[in-house]
């Protein structure tokens, strides 16, 4: 049976990982990792959308697939321009990726561009990004458009992986766009900005001298600020805030990477200033490739998810022995009462349970 | 041998630990904890920097007589309000404390203060700050004032732990007032924020809209910031700046604890709006206790402490094992060659070790 008509039998059922239609009646135990790679590899929408289900789920079975699929898939990834989307609730995220992406799709015939979405806070907003994709329907409907919302538990480390892995798929599976949304919440910009090779800041006018959507932090991860909502009556405003941000900017500028982030106006509503986008995007770009800051990027990226994996599952371990838990409860009490400094209280914990 | 005469033989001698003298030919292990601990008690500072320099040693030996000490210390520390100073070198931090516990010495007669520094960067600045206490001369004879560099081996968790257990020295000993002075590079301000009651930071007039010494981070971290060198004759330019420092902080304000953190402006070299200062921090420290944030932060920085001292450890204990790092070494190389995600690289390692 060709993979074609597999394909066609899984097409529009539900997104269980995908089984060989030969293997009817066998067990999960045989599920044909390499058709699957296949079909990503060959740019099949369904494919890739079962293969990112799969690499999400959390049951051990599908666990050994997916890493058996990941490290087919690897050699192939890394050929998209990663970039992160970020803004407060409101600022017209959705609104702007379809302005955005119309865009591109109208200049370039051969793009194809993945649109993921990060949103670790979904049991609080109950998923609204890309919850109601009817807000993407002109791109959704285009065949080089695949759009996808990120499962979330709540756990960012969780998110991490399977948004990377979600990433390297989608580039194995030829997209040479991947957008990477996130609500800006909590700690979900600090993620998706340790994915992406560029990151663009949503920002809206406020009143006053007050900027919606400028958050802690946020400008020293943002690569390009864009002021949305500059609509058609709207200018001096509009101006007086750009000002003001650009003059925020430079208090708190990085100086990470002698780029010091524009900021442009735009209206995602109007689709004004879409080109604007493309020419920051491109010169961020050209700024990163020329000096060889993107490929170190990419390497430095992943030895901060190692890293962070590895404390991450090392806790984890160490918590699934039954006296850790315990134990730790005690030296805490401890360090509350100042019966121990919390140095010495670690110290002795860690002594006791490597022994 | 009376206690005080012992403290007398070591006066004026090196910073070696104290050792009782009837034990002159002995080994060191019969090193006189209790004595010491009941000197720095009593208050003698002779007795207290020798604690401190033992609390910062590294030899095993001395560790476990630090341990000892601070067991009986620790019950009878907590008494002091913390404040940490900050600011880029050349704002003025010598002159500011020097002019700020001038004024509190002045008005206060039973006022006992402790100016620790802690300066992990001192491999680069050659221990700039209080490398040169001729620059609080005024103040450091005073035999109310205690001030003492923190050695530094540019580690910070180190850092962290000598200078909590200075702090609760300090307090044992019954100083009320503890600064903790750091310079504004790298990570040690975030360490200081960390270990104080109160966090003031220093910046002073810039030029046109550039405000000297505004960092990334710090606006959330300052509770009150002073706006140095106001001298007599620039009082324009030092308004223009504090509307500016104030809009901005407004931009990235910070909404831990109901607080705005104040914009004051000072010229510790005309001693002028010190009342301000002393009025601002009394001010926050009210804000603090009647909402009982102030036993809170303190409970939580010393979890924040335990836990990050907990993955410090963990790592160093086993880092100690030999295949530990050859194993890492091996796995970052699979990440870098795209062989292995980091995910897939942390968990392989894992559960290669914890084997």
């Amino acid at each position: 049976m060709s993979k074609k008509s597999a394909l066609h039998i899984n097409k529009g059922t539900s997104d269980a990982p995908y089984i060989n239609p030969k293997w009817k009646g066998s067990t999960r135990s045989e599920f044909d990792v390499e058709s699957l790679c296949n079909l990503v590899i060959k740019g099949e929408s369904t494919g890739l959308s079962k293969a990112i289900t799969l690499i999400e789920s959390l049951a051990p079975k599908d666990k050994v697939h997916a890493r058996k699929l990941m490290s087919m898939i690897l050699p192939k990834s890394g050929g998209a321009h990663r970039i992160g989307i970020s803004g407060v609730p409101g600022v017209g995220k959705s609104t702007f990726l379809e302005s955005y992406c119309s865009h591109l799709l109208a200049e370039q015939v051969d793009i194809k561009i993945a649109i993921l979405a990060v949103d670790p806070s979904s049991e609080l907003t109950k998923g609204s990004i890309l919850g109601d994709k009817t807000r993407m329907e002109s791109i959704g409907k285009d065949p080089r458009v695949f759009i996808r919302p990120t499962a979330s538990n709540g756990h960012l480390g969780g998110v991490a992986k399977s948004t990377y892995e979600a990433v390297a798929l989608c580039e194995a599976a030829g997209y040479n766009y991947v957008f990477i949304e996130t609500v800006g919440v909590g700690q979900s910009e600090t993620v998706v900005s340790k994915l992406v090779d560029s990151f663009l800041f949503l920002a809206m006018p406020g009143t006053g001298d007050e900027l919606q959507g400028i958050k802690k932090g946020i400008m020293e991860m943002a690569d390009i600020i864009a002021l949305n909502k500059c609509d058609s009556g709207r200018e001096v405003a509009a101006n007086q805030n750009a000002i003001e941000l650009k003059s925020a900017l430079q208090l708190v500028s990085r100086v990470k990477d002698d780029w010091q982030a524009p900021v442009i106006q735009i209206s995602s509503l109007e689709r004004k200033g879409m080109n604007l986008v493309e020419e920051e995007l491109d010169k961020y770009y050209r700024h990163s490739t020329l000096k060889g800051r993107f490929r170190l990027n990419r390497i430095k990226q992943s030895e901060y998810w190692f890293e962070q994996s590895l404390g991450e599952l090392l806790f984890e371990k160490l918590g699934e022995k039954k006296d850790w838990n315990q134990k730790k409860a005690d030296f805490l009490e401890k360090v509350r009462n100042n019966a121990l400094t919390p140095f010495e209280a670690s110290e002795q914990f860690i002594a006791q349970i490597l022994d």
